[in-house]
């Protein structure tokens, strides 16, 4: 949204970058980015052999906050690299003094002030490590920034209509009130706005490398007593709880998304530039299928109906397949995240982008209103280990790994490679089968493990 | 979507028409409609006086389907007719044979069996009666029209690829299966499309006979042993069983559609004519608020972020107000509904219909896994009821009143009347008071009692 971060940052300064590499300035475009494993993960400098699937942690000689669990391992020769990424980190936000202009900015350095949170964040490439590498460099400082951006509303106990605090009209603290409006929905804006900062900041990046490709973005952050979860894409968190399960995110795939992705070709027909169709019908229609009524479904309709079928019909779908196989205008699974900026569908003109949302859905969970117990765990993946695990199933493994192993100080990362294990399997022959004997992740797997216990510690 | 009907309708077939009125032929267009009460209401043709407000039922000697009980009362001098209308009646469709084309619909008439469905509506009109008349005398047609061109699919097990039963890919079962396609979501989609047409209807009708208008649509249909509630607009139904409240439908009102209207005026910026902004803030901002940072929402924003003021920001918002003081455009109170085709925004040029959808949401609830009650029973009303009681007071009401009325043959009559008169409250001095001492409602109130243990008895 504001861009001036980003424009400021692109011609050399502040100080405060993402990542700490060398600034680009003025001059040639910077060069393409080193592939890299996060920094906490030990040799994180290059890929590990990938022939055993090795599953890789967090070094412990440098725990990460709150102690938290982290594992990952590469796909089964899918791709040259694993396409995952991970961050991990706090996030300090200045605490502006109410009432202070923005060009009297100065004057904080003399009565600086810390809000801390703590940042955990997946990311799952598509098309190449790139757009996930960037990610992983820049998403928590875009959230720092747009925290800071509103932190003046944040430390109000209810935030006030003018970011100055001055009261323009006496009434105003009564509309914010009639509005509902809280602290936490001004955490929620930030997010919301650093993750389109972050997929603007990707754009320029990717373009100026001569880039491609995109990534799903799934990121966590504890703020001020609440959890948040913000959610781009077909990762997945969830609270393992002593008694309970609690879903902090949704997918975003072309299957749960149809409806607002053929309404967009609806508005705008020239999207799919004459070679898709924007209907929706359970199996690629053929030419025996015209004339008959078949089953169909229209943006409109959560429900099906039957449509006499036309020579039109018979092109591709714009959302077309089922669970893993959905494809969006038969190129992407998921229909939000970063990135992708570039993608057209192969051998056309046709642009993906303007079907992906950067947008994501923030879930709050607030600490005051529930008693966390000791083994109650946040568990944040990529689709690696969910495509193979339900809830249900991860919980158990969980709950059972934690109660066996109560005093292992690396309990939290022996729980991630745990269930990064389970997910990938063993290998039989060619393949790689679960304990079940059903097959295994073929995918690249990450796993955070984040004790909730243990959140005030640091 | 077919209009087929609609066309030879307005040909003057055939024979099966809405409401029994004369066809409209070619020639001169058809007279404004006479305005009415519902038909199962004593005295029907005109409106009763209203200076008392007194409660109307159905009448005792023409039972309703199931016994189901109906009251109405006037609004408090809004506008010179109760603007809520109803619609109550048995839904048969034909059942086609299997494997028969449309031209050969001839055989059908050797061999037509019937599906009944029922149905119950409540419509509630703004900007004149006529839209809700309309709808009250058309939806059921529409409903049976678009029930009876799937009806080849509703009477499988599962509905077939193609309609007519022929399995071009052998497959095709499977495909189906694999995107969990049942019968119910074929009555889904003849739901939303029937609300669909009978909005074009609308359209047609107002145009041909110069009216304007529109109304909000709360439609229950039982069929096949399972309950559907198409809702657009702000009425409300839910079920009242034993031991739980069910909600069968949620409103649709400019707040709760703010993300889809603002997305929509963010696509296409000239449906605002310069006139209003997308942004929302909490109140309307003035002069003074130019060049300071305020809250503000965008439409991918369920957060609040701070904005800094421009001079456009001054212009009135697309979507404004709070709880029944939002306002679309600062016309319209809903966002879903049939109607409104010609409503342009006052002394400006600019179109509220494209910000409008006339698409249900459809809530199915499905007897054969459900104990149902003696005295469990689905509550329909439109706002003016529940402006002033929520659903636990509701629910309280149903509860004792079935409770100490338990061998009134007329008790669900009883209900809905005594329902709308919590609602109406009583008249002291000028003002109409609930018996809290808080304001009723000064809106018309229209309450259906439907009970679901009868269901199986016509």
């Amino acid at each position: 949204m504001s861009g001036e971060w980003l424009r400021r940052w692109r011609r050399g300064g502040p100080a405060e970058r993402p990542g700490g590499a060398p600034a680009p300035g003025p001059g040639p475009p910077p060069p393409a980015l080193r592939y890299r494993r996060p920094k906490f993960v030990p040799g994180g400098g290059e890929e590990a052999p990938r022939g055993g699937r090795a599953v890789r942690g967090a070094a412990p000689e440098r725990p990460l906050p709150w102690g938290a669990g982290y594992a990952e391992v590469i796909n089964a020769e899918k791709s040259e690299f694993n396409e995952d990424q991970a961050a991990c980190c706090q996030i300090s936000v200045r605490r502006r003094e109410p009432g202070l202009e923005e060009d009297e900015e100065w004057l904080i350095l003399c009565s600086t002030q810390f809000l801390t949170g703590h940042y955990w964040a997946l990311f799952d490439g598509h098309g190449g490590p790139d757009a996930a590498i960037i990610a992983s460099n820049y998403l928590h400082y875009c959230i720092k920034q747009k925290l800071e951006e509103v932190v003046g509303g944040i430390t109000e106990a209810q935030p006030p209509m003018h970011l100055s605090g001055r009261c323009v009209c006496d009434s105003d603290p009564q509309f914010v009130e009639e509005k509902h409006i809280h602290a936490a929905d001004l955490v929620v804006g930030a997010l919301e706005n650093a993750f389109q900062e972050c997929d603007e900041v990707i754009g320029q990046e990717m373009e100026a490398t001569n880039q491609t490709g995109g990534c799903t973005a799934l990121a966590a952050l504890y703020f001020q007593g609440k959890l948040y979860v913000a959610n781009a894409g077909d990762s997945r968190a969830i609270l393992v709880l002593k008694d309970s399960i609690v879903p902090m995110s949704s997918e975003f795939t072309p299957e749960s998304e149809r409806q607002r992705i053929q309404h967009l070709a609806f508005l705008f027909p020239k999207l799919l530039d004459g070679e898709f169709t924007r209907f929706e019908f359970p199996r690629r229609l053929k030419g025996d299928d015209v004339g008959h009524k078949v089953l169909y479904r229209d943006y409109f309709m959560e429900g099906w109906g039957y449509k006499t079928v036309e020579k039109a019909d018979l092109k591709y779908p714009l959302v077309h397949g089922h669970g893993k196989q959905a494809r969006l205008l038969g190129t992407l699974a998921v229909s939000r995240g970063l990135g992708d900026h570039q993608l057209k569908v192969i051998d056309t003109n046709i642009e993906v982008k303007p079907f992906l949302s950067c947008i994501p859905k923030v879930n709050v969970f607030d600490f005051s209103v529930h008693d966390i117990k000791e083994d109650d765990v946040l568990i944040m993946a990529t689709d690696g280990l969910w495509d193979v695990l339900c809830n249900d199933e991860v919980a158990h493994v969980v709950r059972s790994f934690l109660a066996e192993n109560r005093t292992d100080p690396q309990r939290f990362s022996e729980l991630a490679k745990c269930l990064v294990c389970r997910a990938r399997g063993k290998k039989r022959g060619h393949q790689w089968m679960l304990d079940d004997s059903h097959e295994a992740s073929y995918d690249d797997i990450s796993v955070f493990v984040i004790p909730l216990h243990n959140r005030e510690e640091d």
